[in-house]
């Protein structure tokens, strides 16, 4: 069921329940001031790119203690950004956003964002409104849960979710691609303990999907075969970086892995995003998802600090080439050691991974879930 | 002086003096091993990147103790790497390197690696051997310094050296690329306290040199400019984002900045890399570099993890369009808080900025230095 609100100062909530009957309260009785995002989006013309810059962030909510926590339901002692004693999954509008607002109506792509090549001296110094959607998805209501420990139930709750959002967001004038992505861990800088995932919408196509998009372009006008398909052929043919499989889905270490333990789980058929995806493959995708975050979780005798970052078509452009998946990937390299983006990564965009993907793929195999 | 040596184990060892004849100790007399590097670089189709894959070197030196520092002076008691009582700036062959070994003859720019798009099913799954050259550069033999208290005349010796390893790693065949950088903090991931950097030589252009070059390049031909240039010259007649400048060089935030606190330091004329710059302009980079370093260091009350990225043309291709200039950058963006890369960044290359490039300048501006 899902079941749509609103929070005090106007943000967006949504309950997405897996529960029978379950009683939401969805009036949020808090006093709180409205946030004002300033956010703007420039063009980095050497590299091509666009950055978010988001003046307005620096006071987000940082480290709360446990009877703080603001993701939590909300109680007689503590009102929350969640109105309700309780919930299955829930999205709300993010009060600090990277980016935020619509616009009046669709907007081309901007500027170098389709993969065109800066052509002329106004390619300096760009600038535009910082428009989109930053959302959170809190996947339990229970504090001092792990996500690799849901029921698949709730998973599947938590893939529809995001199936929904992606479409929402795709549909708003000004949005041109959909990210939802799981932080996790201290290490990589989440701030807040309860499980969470994020979504946002950003008003350019982003330099790695663009950068998929152009290569896949190339490949199929060389080839007349699609290269996210060619890799998976290819991945599956040799097997020997494959990790787990299910009848709709595959699960694989890249041939050209960066992050030291990193998967893709891709679909058998090609489709764009998860709001493509039948029932039937949702409930494969949330399966094999949780056995690759076990098999992760069973590499190192340490935590976890992971990125699920989940790769879709963009809402307008590339959708046929496009081929979605997840990557899921992780920054913990040896047990108390962390891999940083230092010198080759940060300044040169040279990744040097110190497993090999063969490697890390038998370590995965052997893990026992 | 330049004093060239070798380590027991065959490696490269040069001393750059600054000091009035010095005593240089050539010989190594440690027994260690050989490590033999075992690197590739596979070629991710999707993205167009090399990515370095080198499975030796999780056993590398991490956080030893003080007095068992390998970059400090042989003592009596603990021999290191260095076997000189003393030093000035002394470069050597990193005993763990991501890339190493040198081709018999020049190669050929690897497929992708000079710009060009994927054109067949081969480019599927391309490994070649991870030839290339890993140094470290240690700028002082006092372990507690810090780089930005070196006296000039010793930023003008590390100057110096890099010049000079820039020439001979360039001139080594299978190299394409050279790239020296400087970590600094432990939350960059350093592992050794000693003050030092680093320095790689490729064996393929790396994606962000590959990137700006492509940008140049269609710059040039649809405007008849240097792209560098052209930004160069705008955020000078604009000032708001300058931070310092003199005769040679002038330091700014650039417009569209990734990092909380990020400072580009260009030459007035362009140069393609070190090599080419007179003694005059090293001696003025030498002052506005320590300039920045110091201004970073006084935005906030606390540590400065940061990096220092040397962008240099490739050794064969796009030297007339590049423009050399160092990019310095923290993670710091508040204190006691650091700016990871968490979901958008790594997981679509989509970079948000907390604080905008005009505020970083003026709290760069307004520190006393």
């Amino acid at each position: 069921m899902v079941v749509p609100s609103r929070l005090a100062d106007g943000r967006e909530l949504i309950y997405y329940d897996d529960s029978p009957e379950p009683n939401r309260v969805l009036i949020d009785s808090r006093d709180i001031p409205v946030v004002e995002p300033a956010s703007v989006a420039r063009y980095d013309a050497l590299l091509g790119e666009w950055v978010g810059i988001a003046g307005h962030r620096q006071t987000r909510t940082y480290h709360p203690p446990a009877n703080q926590c603001p993701l939590c339901p909300t109680r007689a002692t503590f009102k929350t950004e969640i109105p309700s004693p309780d919930y299955d999954v829930v999205v709300f509008e993010n009060r600090f956003p990277s980016f935020a607002g619509e616009a009046s109506e669709p907007t081309a792509l901007p500027v170098g964002a389709d993969g065109s090549d800066p052509t002329g001296s106004d390619v300096l110094f760009r600038e535009m409104p910082g428009l989109g959607r930053c959302e959170v998805v809190c996947f339990t209501s229970d504090h001092d849960a792990e996500f690799a420990d849901l029921e698949p139930a709730r998973v599947n709750t938590v893939i529809q979710a995001w199936a929904d959002r992606t479409a929402a967001l795709n549909g708003m004038p000004g949005l041109h691609q959909v990210f939802c992505f799981v932080n996790q861990g201290v290490e990589i800088g989440v701030t807040l303990a309860h499980p969470h995932g994020q979504i946002y919408g950003y008003p350019f196509v982003t330099p790695k999907t663009r950068t998929m998009l152009d290569n896949a372009a190339a490949f199929r006008e060389a080839t007349g075969g699609n290269l996210f398909g060619a890799q998976l052929s290819r991945e599956i043919t040799e097997g020997i970086r494959v990790v787990a499989e299910n009848d709709d889905w595959v699960a694989f270490v890249p041939f050209a892995a960066r992050w030291p333990i990193e998967v893709s789980i891709y679909p058998r058929q090609q489709i764009p995003d998860l709001p493509a995806a039948s029932a039937e493959q949702r409930g494969g995708l949330a399966a094999i998802y949780l056995d690759v975050l076990h098999r992760m979780g069973g590499v190192f005798e340490d935590t976890l600090p992971a990125i699920t970052a989940i790769q879709q078509a963009p809402a307008h452009t590339g959708r046929d080439d496009f081929w979605m998946h997840f990557s899921v990937f992780s920054i913990r390299r040896a047990v108390g050691k962390i891999k940083y983006l230092a010198g080759s990564e940060s300044g040169m965009g040279a990744f040097v991974n110190d497993i090999t993907p063969e490697d890390a793929a038998a370590r995965l195999r052997a893990v026992k879930v």
